[in-house]
Order: structure tokens, then sequence, then C-alpha cells
């Protein structure tokens, strides 16, 4: 199928939030069929960055708000409930958690109600089901299958690190019991530390 | 105690550098002493962004290095081992995991090679400690004691969020199907679902 450019801006517009939803890292679920993409790539030739998705996006928004986002699972170190718990897995709307098309995820009720529906940057939509004693004001708790997941697909960033010493491959506990020490809060590396 | 500006630029720089590291969200174990703090105070009037701090670290350092991080535990969703694991908290390296002034890291030994020290911004020194099965190439992983730790402290996004319909306080599972079926890979929210 051939979309044409200027017949059919809408239909490209939708698909550009394709382009948007299957690029992020963290929303593999939400991948388009082979055809889809390649109306996307038709459609969004001159919008390299996705300018055109986003804006899309914010056609159908109310308002646009910023808010710090951390990610959560169903288990224990989120909630305190193990599986066999009689609510484990259970949001405080009532229905399950899920990671699909339309995720759950928690915020603070007083700013964004139960049932409130939200467009997540690099996560994907998202419904309030669920609260958090830690989520306050403008927070959000995304959900997420696997502790591995939160860590792989929302705790990730890209640094630029300081190499201070190339390792000679080894490494022993009284070095590092000694550098934690001659490391005071606040001082640099003593220079002793960084000759290999 | 009161420092010159003038004519001691070195203690300026190494409590500038305290000043990165206590700034941090994820380096609260760094804590400066008041007196300490209020130094860096008197010595980085002029660098409220802590371009001065930044430097001092730079002048240290053999190279920077561009590297995606992520965060792991000592625990079973990072290691695959349990408290009581003859190996649980032990590094590849053969020292115990720590998060200190000087944290332990996990890295591609054929980039960063045991015993490497690094200055990881948002995190503080990590020395190269650890490997990991997907840790190849440009990549990190950052040690911290908890799992929670890692959601706080390096899992933490500020992004702008699109609402794109108020919740009126209730959602069922119904709905939620619904809307997760009509909501197809690549396609916009259906306008059905955004009226309150």
């Amino acid at each position: 199928m051939v979309t044409s450019f200027f017949t059919c801006t809408k239909t490209i517009s939708s698909l550009a939030i394709a382009a948007v939803l299957t690029g992020g890292v963290a929303a593999p679920s939400l991948a388009a069929a082979p055809a889809a993409k390649q109306e996307i790539h038709e459609g969004t030739k001159k919008n390299k960055n996705g300018n055109a998705a986003v804006e899309a996006i914010a056609e159908q928004a109310l308002s646009t708000v910023q808010v710090v986002a951390t990610g959560y699972t169903a288990g224990y170190e989120s909630t305190g409930k193990r599986p066999g718990h009689p609510q484990y897995g259970i949001t405080y709307s009532g229905v399950k958690v899920r990671r699909g098309q339309v995720s759950t995820v928690a915020a603070d009720t007083k700013l964004f109600p139960i049932g409130t529906l939200l467009y997540i940057p690099g996560y994907g939509y998202g419904v309030v089901a669920d609260t958090g004693s830690a989520i306050k004001g403008h927070r959000l708790d995304l959900y997420f299958e696997t502790i591995k997941d939160v860590y792989k697909q929302w705790g990730k960033r890209t640094v630029d690190v300081q190499v201070l010493r190339k390792g000679n491959g080894k490494l022993s506990q009284s070095w590092l019991n000694q550098i934690n020490r001659a490391v005071e809060a606040g001082k640099p590396i003593p220079q002793t530390y960084l000759e290999s």
C-alpha cells in the first residue's frame, strides 16, 4: 500500500505516532507491522527526528505536564507483596497491573485521578491505575513486568565517564579498603592511587 | 577557616570536586562536612554550574569515555545468587561489592581492566571490580545496595507527559482490556476513549 503524502496527511500523522511508539527502547511491545513501518518511512522523510509524530500526539493532548518518573514492578521490592498474596499484581483501582499497548501506571490521584490517560515518552501510553507512598505531586511510577525490565528499559543513562587510572587486571580487598579510607568526603583521589 | 580565593586555588579546586560529588542525587554517602560545604560555597561563587569542579576532575583524568550505564545489586535479579550462596556479594575480582566513596562497578574488562578507576557523573568514583554477561563494550553496571536504590537513584527520568484524558476516579478491567485491544500497534488512541 502506498500512501500519498499530499492526500492522506491524517493517515501519515497516525502512522508517524507509530514511529515514536516503536522508536523508544522502552516500548518493544509496540512494534508496528512491516507494512506500517514502510509508510512511516514514506510519511516522515522530512521529519527525521519524529517531530511530526510528537506533534500528532500533542494534538490529542489536553495538556503537557513535567514529571519525574521511576519504574516499579508488582514484586516485593515495590509493593511489599509476594506472589500468592491475595492482592499481588492488583492496583489501587482494582485492575491487574499491565504492560501493553496501554500500561498501568501509578500517580498522585490529586494531580492525575484514576483513569487518567497519559502518553509517556520512552514508555508509551499509560493509564493511572495505581498509587504509591512516594508518588506524591509531579511523580509517576511506571509498571514493568520484571526488575530487569526496569533496569534495562528505564534505568539507563548515557554518561561521559572520566578514566582516572587504568587497571592492571587485579584488585585486592585491602587496596579497595585503603582507597575508600583515603578518599574522604569531598576530597579528590590522592595521587598515589592514580599511579598504576 | 577562611580560604582565600586568590592564594589557594588548589584547595578550592579540590573542594569544588566535593560540590559535584555531593550535588548528585545518586551520591548521598558522599556528603561533605559543613565546614567544607562553606568553603565550596566560597570557592564556587563564580561557578554556579560546577564547571570548575568538573574541570578539576577532568584534570586528573587520562581520558573521557561515553558509556551507557545501568544499575545492579548483588541480588538474585542481577546475579542469580541469593544470600547464603558462597559467592553472594563477591565480584569477579574477588573483592566484596561496595557502595562507598569508591564503589565497585562492572565493565567489559577489554575496555576497562579490573582495577580501572572511573569518575561517573551522578554516581561518584567507581573501581572496575566486576563483569556481566550483558556488559560488553561501552557499557557499565553500577553497584547499588538495594533494588530500590537503583530505581530511585539511577532509574529516574524527568519527562514531559501528555495528558490525553482526565480520569473520573474509576477504572474497570473491561475498559482497560477494551482500550488495549482498540489501540493496535502503531495507532493513536481512538477518540471514543478520550471522552471522560
